[in-house]
């Protein structure tokens, strides 16, 4: 099954959006085993609506479209929808008891014009949504080319995609299912991973290899295709251990999992408890550790300590520390680490002081890093000189903070001091 | 001048990124009076590279293609732009000499297979990079069409974008320059500002008006076209003052700066600073307020307390307040403000506590959340009851949280409950 993605919305061609509805699409396809050939974007106007979808129903199997089914003037994806079918719109009464109902819900009056949103193009099917008020369409063109027009809004999008499209499609897909894991590394480099696994991506054809390398971290992600979801388990299953065999010890996780989730689990199987002391990374490291709910089990708190004032009088960093070796000093990562374990009463802390740039700091240049852990029996600093830009810097000293207590908890050795 | 933008490569069919490009590339071609038709996105295979070109080069004037200039056998752009245009591929001497000093600056051996990024489409122009080795290709086919074609990197393409095809093209599209300013909005809904704004809305046609909802802030953009940027200012100027003054003190910026910015400037300006305290939010606040070089200049700490201890210990929440209102109360909000605000030695505290969800927390339902401002001669809190997912409460919620203060220094009345 070949498919491809319309995303329609002049928005998207003003740049005033991010096209990440394509990107989430394009994931979800491939899992259930349809090929992504083409993604296509297409303003409010609908000759260009028009000539894309009748471009993309000769291309492709499956055609899968968001926007443009709003109520207002500018959404035009059913019209333009019937009139490539070459069919009238039909008002469903059932649609628009639904939508009076939904805005009663919402305690609001409708306006009149919301009533195109109860229009579907003859012969094709409609889904209620549970969320917005935009049917999904499922029409059937000519050669059996199937159109799946969605609302555009990311969560009604996800909605019609997970209830109706994946499962028509893995359906339709037949026997083949796409089961892939992505292994998460940190603390080696894309091109140190790659050479590892030279000959396994060389020979890899189903199951596959496919590298991600991002800030301070690589994702490898192996997938195979197989008849069923039990064979194309059994078939990874191997490939999985190799890799995993090769990378050793800077494997994160083999489920995807970040390495503040990976911390979390080893945290929670050992009873114990963490808090953090930030100065360049500002409360990141915090965000990162409470993004999932839950993190209260694990987690105690943070002293984003922007000030050396902050450091001394909150996390007791010694007068002598700030004056002597500075704010961005093994001392003062340690003393910070030391700080933020006593006041937050927590088993664990993480320390990270260092330099976001643009400018150098206290003497010290753009890059440079020291993040520290402290624990029962451990206190621990790591030098880092990070190239690029300030966010870039702030985003490898969160992950190798965070690796430092994923590694010490793993009972692995730890790093003293690296230059990325 | 009507433009197209294809990507070029798998990764981005497969899901593994977000095609960021295009918009970055969207709204600088709509800054230099380009309009973009078009987005496309194809694999790294020949047969659809070139119809995708063909097409292109067919219905746009100008074709603006990103990705597959590497060095790797993946990367075919200019070998199918060659078959495109009808032209062999030639090696320049000249882009052979500069990838060997290149790689020599690297440090690095170069492998021969990397000569490929000497070849260039015969009669085609090139551009030398700063970054990478992929020179940037500028083609001119039948009927005057353009191509640039360059590399995927963000950093590259930005550079040949702004090196060369956005002074090109801004010649190319004559005299009319655009330009565009945005208001942002915090504290009002999208059809609440469509209503303030739907005159206007009705009759602008250049300069044109369009809305940008977002969580918890709307974005309104004016943008005007016109033959010199000083006309199209001028023309510009009286509607955004009109629409300034009839959003009122809702607008936080008429320059696109951000919530957190605006407050950092008014700070700034009263010579004051900031310190935060942060359960809900759990960093967040804080790393929006150190996110932009500078901002220790304002910004002088958040305790991040996931505890009721920390609450207690940390910033001296009353042990009366944490038995009887509960951590998600006013008078917890208040106290976690007040806290801040002594042990930052700041001028100003906002503190945020409140239920992310999924589960209800201490008797109150997700989504209730209490911001707090503590200052001089000024101690206030505010309720929301926001819906949403973890991710949306939060993030409305440090907007809340930071508008307090804006309205504050800005000597606006601060609003104390609201159901959004």
């Amino acid at each position: 099954v070949r498919a491809e993605i319309v995303g329609v919305g002049t928005e998207l061609l003003l740049g005033q959006i991010t096209n990440t509805n394509a990107r989430w699409m394009s994931e979800r396809l491939a899992e259930v085993g349809v090929d992504v050939l083409y993604h296509s974007v297409v303003g409010d106007n609908p000759v260009r609506i028009a000539s894309t979808l009748r471009l993309a129903m000769e291309r492709v199997d499956v055609v899968v479209v968001t926007g443009g089914l709003g109520p207002t003037g500018d959404d035009i994806t059913r019209d333009v929808l019937a009139q490539v079918l070459d069919v009238p719109l039909v008002r469903h009464p059932e649609l628009e008891r639904f939508l009076r109902e939904r805005f009663a819900e919402f305690g609001l009056p409708m306006p009149e014009s919301n009533l195109r949103q109860a229009d579907v193009p003859e012969g094709v099917r409609y889904v209620r949504p549970e969320r917005g008020t935009a049917p999904g369409l499922i029409a059937e063109g000519p050669d059996h080319v199937r159109v799946y027009a969605m609302a555009g809004v990311p969560a009604e999008m996800r909605e019609f995609m997970e209830g109706t499209v994946l499962p028509e499609l893995s359906a339709l897909a037949g026997p083949a299912v796409v089961r892939s894991r992505v292994i998460r590394c940190t603390g080696m480099g894309e091109s140190a991973v790659a050479e590892r696994l030279e000959d396994l991506f060389e020979a890899s054809a189903n199951p596959s290899i496919a590298y991600l390398a991002d800030i301070g971290e690589v994702r490898v992600r192996v997938t195979a295709k197989a008849e069923t979801a039990e064979e194309a388990d059994a078939a990874l299953a191997p490939l999985l251990a190799r890799v995993t065999e090769r990378l050793g010890d800077v494997v994160v996780s083999t489920d995807g999992a970040t390495v503040e989730q990976a911390v979390a689990r080893l945290l929670r199987d050992a009873d114990s408890t963490l808090a953090c002391a930030e100065s360049l990374t500002g409360g990141r490291l915090a965000a990162r550790l409470t993004e999932a709910p839950g993190s209260s089990a694990t987690f105690r708190g943070s002293a984003v300590v922007y000030t050396p004032e902050s450091k001394r009088d909150l996390l007791g960093v010694r007068r002598e520390t700030l004056s002597g070796p500075g704010v961005v000093s093994e001392a003062c990562a340690l003393e910070m680490a030391a700080g933020a374990r006593r006041i937050f009463e927590a088993d664990f802390a993480l320390a990270v002081t260092g330099v976001a740039g643009p400018d150098p700091h206290d003497g010290e240049p753009p890059g440079s890093v020291w993040v520290a852990l402290a624990g029962p029996g451990i206190a621990h600093a790591r030098h880092l000189q990070l190239p690029g830009e300030r966010d870039r810097i702030t985003r490898w000293a969160e992950l190798a903070a965070l690796d430092l207590l994923r590694r010490h908890l793993a009972g692995l050795p730890l790093p003293a001091r690296e230059r990325a």
